[in-house]
């Protein structure tokens, strides 16, 4: 189709362009949804070549190297991760309903991923020891998420939600903490019950924080929820 | 040396029988090593015998396959994680003493694993989605541990050291998340403080479970370091 005689010649490198694009995205999106089932170390330009329907040539092509893709990989699942789990809290006032509703999106995400994998967790031992670009792009996009969270939890402390005594790095620890427990015993143990054990942890996380008179009556009865015996 | 004439007859099979269990603990201390800087599926013959200083055949001769090679590592990471954090804490009186000693003691192991690693963790991202006797192997180890933090738990209720209304999983569930959090965070992003953090952590989940009257002197002044400003 591409440089077709029904297309006006100063349109074609445009058109190119944006199909160049759109293959990249197909690539791209083959390789993170093998990613999250084998790694990031387990992707191999033949079987993304494979799932994209493509030759392995034209995936270099449009990559480079096995390194670029996995990178690419790792800018992809951070670009979702935000669209999915910040930009939506964002719509929420500044403060403790800003961070619960990131907090929350984040146990959804994480649930989600309980059958797939995550590639912040498992890329986490894959590249521990491993320094270059891939690592590089790892960690840097684990930390911008965990100064989003950090910078939520302060705006929380200003807004007079949370406590001002309460450290910014502690809360958001405790908070990472949860996320991979809750991952791990779902996805790997198999434990029933570990969201509503996730959920309950974060009431209490919060309510150990919260400043005296925040938490109103539904917080409250979340506090009541947060060791539930149900769940044994 | 074996079968030496200097060797009565007798004794032959029990020396080589001792050789051979030699031998394979050699073989699986060398895996071991390798299995926690590359994790289980990194594990090759090849690698290992180089570093058993073996031939290949010799370290097949002793550990019949590499799935077999790998549940003997996880056996092993079993046995020594016992040696190192359960039995030391059973010294303990029964109770809060011994909970806070197998939990010091996992943090412990930690930080000695932030400059290797650790298969239980590197084993759950590579075996989530894997069944077979590899992935069984290390369930059943992790969930003995578990299963012995969960009785530790228990007995400090019954002991009424902490609350009786507690729930033994979630508080189960809060330690597993404290020890993920310090193991990532320190390892895989390098962040200073996290072993500050995670004691941090500990101090809070028991203040929060504690019977009334049970933090004395030295657990109240832990309690007060539970949000160090220090470690920002």
């Amino acid at each position: 189709m591409l440089g077709s005689p029904s297309i006006p010649p100063s349109a074609r490198p445009v058109r190119s362009a944006q199909k160049g694009q759109h293959t990249k995205a197909v690539v791209v999106d083959a390789a993170l949804n093998l990613a999250t089932q084998v790694g990031l170390e387990g992707l191999s330009i033949g079987a993304v070549a494979e799932l994209a329907q493509m030759s392995k040539s034209g995936v270099f092509a449009h990559l480079g190297s096995r390194e670029e893709l996995q990178i690419s990989v790792v800018y992809e699942y951070h670009h979702r991760f935000e669209q999915e789990v910040f930009y939506p809290a964002l719509k929420q006032p500044r403060g403790l309903p800003r961070l619960r509703a990131m907090i929350t999106n984040w146990m959804k995400r994480t649930t989600v991923e309980i059958d797939s994998g995550c590639i912040f967790i498992s890329g986490a031992t894959e590249f521990a020891d491993r320094p270059g670009p891939v690592r590089d792009a790892l960690v840097k996009s684990v930390n911008l998420w965990h100064a989003a969270v950090h910078t939520a939890i302060a705006q929380a402390k200003q807004e007079g939600h949370l406590r001002a005594d309460v450290c910014e790095r502690q809360i958001a620890f405790d908070l990472h903490g949860m996320i991979l427990a809750l991952h791990y015993e779902a996805r790997f143990l198999r434990i029933p019950g570990s969201i509503e054990r996730a959920r309950a942890s974060f009431e209490n996380i919060i309510a150990r924080s919260a400043a005296p008179g925040t938490l109103t009556a539904p917080a409250a009865r979340s506090r009541k929820r947060a060791t539930p015996k149900t769940t044994v």
